[in-house]
């Protein structure tokens, strides 16, 4: 498929393009790929650009100095990620790091052209920001158990206990369950495990939660960590 | 003021509204007030809706399960707030508490209104989105530095040590001399100094940085927290 047939499928905005704003947007756009575990923008501080996902997967994530991860979310085919253009964007004040999870193939659109483009065109101005903003929503949430809450440690805690206790991986219980006994709600609770299986730590069926990386949870938990493990983050 | 004179001075898409969207805004809009100290959003649950500080301030917060209260931003006069809305925007997908953090006034915006009139007007959907986005960027920093790399407790420690070793309040370096003490980035000290400003910790000279609440700075240092205060998150 040829990059605007691919514009077109994906940016909603394409259709309130002008015909001159849709060739500047093309000519400023190169199709790139990525193999898995390859690092696509953040640590090298170089101006990535914006990324239009479209095969594979990438990850988002914040990185510590003491080389701590946390994910923030993922870009599946379709995404489109405007925070790889903070340099010229500058309402981006922080910075995130990009890893392709699978082999990944990207259009890359150059900040200055999406940057003028936005300026230009209220749908492209609008529909990203909104777009921004929405995932910035989701990020806070995550940001607010994780950091905050500490809620995906006394998640794990509980499944790592209930795992040695049941002595099986597959634990019957409905989230509602789950949220009376970490003390946290039911949505809450929900959108964490969802969290947990896109990082590969549960799988999730039908009132049931199977734990499916034992050690990786046993980790989050702080259990293997000794008498020093009380403080992950 | 009335309420159409006050929007029309502080809302940028204002002139985009059709005289029927002027008038469904103000319809939906009352005035209300508040004393320092008052809570205004986010402890009731209620859905209260859009927020235009008209003076005073506001103080947006997360707050902990154990009641610890990390500052997301202030609102001044002019500022638009509208993480207030969660419960019809439904981007919004977590929760902040609001203080009143002086004797305030505001004017308030049926979110149901807002909603219908960011679903009408594109000028309007831009703008809100556009200053959602750069708020939310601005609080992504803080979450990180005060989170995640801690580093209002390493700043906090530092201040500490100087003002106890020359033995004054008033310590004479500039930002990237401390910089260079925790480990960290001038640009990055400049901002959390700042942040520590509006928190009433330090007060910033030219090349100097004053402790005013040697008591807080002492407190978010762990300094008084004994040897289990090693995690103050």
């Amino acid at each position: 498929m040829n990059i605007e047939h691919e514009f077109e499928t994906h940016l909603p905005f394409w259709p309130h393009l002008t015909a001159d704003q849709r060739a500047l947007l093309v000519s400023g756009t190169s199709r790139r790929s990525f193999r898995a575990g390859e690092n696509v923008h953040g640590r090298t501080g170089d101006c990535t650009g914006i990324l239009l996902v479209l095969s594979g997967e990438l990850r988002s994530y914040f990185l510590s100095e003491d080389g701590r991860e946390v994910t923030l979310y993922r870009l599946l085919p379709g995404s489109l990620c405007i925070l790889s253009a903070s340099c010229v964007l500058e309402t981006i004040t922080f910075d995130v790091s990009i890893d392709a999870e699978v082999d990944t193939e990207l259009l890359v659109v150059r900040a200055d052209v999406f940057n003028r483009l936005t300026k230009e065109n209220i749908y492209m101005d609008r529909d990203v920001h909104k777009e921004a903003f929405a995932r910035f929503s989701d990020v806070m949430w995550t940001m607010q158990q994780v950091l905050f809450m500490k809620l995906d440690r006394r998640l794990a805690i509980f499944l790592a206990e209930e795992v040695l206790d049941r002595g099986t991986d597959t634990l019957r219980m409905t989230h509602d369950q789950i949220a009376r006994h970490v003390g946290s709600a039911r949505e809450v609770i929900t959108r964490m495990l969802k969290y947990f299986a896109a990082e590969g730590l549960v799988e999730l069926g039908r009132g049931t939660v199977t734990v499916t990386d034992p050690e990786g949870i046993r980790a989050l938990a702080g259990v293997d960590d000794g008498p020093g493990g009380v403080c992950p983050v």
